[in-house]
């Protein structure tokens, strides 16, 4: 049994990486964060759960600003995800989503993480840095050792921070343009 | 009907890159090259059909120093793929497998290239070139945009003369390593 393996046959409360606890299952919440947010507080949860609401997933996207992608696509996207993360908080009988996360893989050798984003309102909150921490570990336990992502400018150093590594031993990331 | 689904559609040979032609189903063979391996005129055919010999493709890595994988992990691999192209020849009633590579992807939106190999025998003759067009082609086909890979310095330029792009607007492609 590897380092990672055993953290994911322990089903209990655990705290590596300071708030953050592993999902052991694919339908578990658990709460990741106590927060303030417009002077009340807020307790983040966080779930691997691939049952997305769309429209939810679209308007935090949306607050960040990116181009609005066909719904049926981003369903496609997720389902063939390898895993996806999102936080949440509980608001009423609602949740409100508020990050996300996902990774593509091969299953066994590679993973390629996309689509990070945190709402603008609870950025700089340390959400970030959960979600990743939670995609590695979910990827890690499953022995997937090439973990890779593409990093805008601003963020390399968000990145740096978490363990990645910028061109090792050279290698680039390339990128194919239509000629 | 995009320009690029436009090409799927239509089963006859095409050779937009010279001498590549699209599969368009993922049980065709294709004729791809004309070569000459040590004074002997060889048949060069493509196919996109995953059903690989796993020892040939242990084989073919083995040739060019590849650290060995477990077999199973390499079947898990391939049938988490989006795609795979193999190029061989035919000796007799036999294949011989000389060049592979594969992607994974989330089948709509992104992908990303991995283990593109072809045999030292066969390298300098084109085949590289046939592999990642293929590839592109099939992704382009499937309306995927983002086709990404991770390049070792010794071939950026064979990627950036098939139309990749280094850290397109700054954007750095960044691997996880323990701490």
């Amino acid at each position: 049994m590897t380092f990672w393996k055993k953290f994911f046959d322990n089903t209990s409360m655990f705290d590596r990486f300071g708030n953050i606890n592993v999902v052991s299952s694919l339908k578990e919440v658990i709460l990741v964060k106590h927060l303030e947010n417009r002077g009340k507080k807020v307790d983040i949860y966080l779930t691997t759960d691939k049952n997305i609401n769309l429209y939810e997933l679209e308007q935090l996207c949306d607050s960040v600003g990116w181009v609005r992608r066909p719904l049926k696509k981003i369903k496609a996207a997720i389902d063939h995800s390898f895993i996806t993360v999102c936080l949440f908080y509980r608001t009423g009988e609602k949740k409100k989503l508020v990050g996300f996360a996902r990774a593509t893989s091969d299953t066994v050798f590679n993973a390629t993480i996309w689509d990070v984003v945190v709402h603008p309102d609870f950025q700089r909150k340390g959400l970030g840095k959960i979600l990743i921490d939670q995609v590695v570990l979910q990827l890690r336990g499953a022995d997937i050792t090439t973990i890779t992502l593409f990093a805008d400018p601003q963020v390399v150093s968000f990145y740096r921070n978490l363990g990645f590594v910028t061109d090792p031993d050279g290698v680039k990331g390339m990128f194919w343009y239509p000629r």
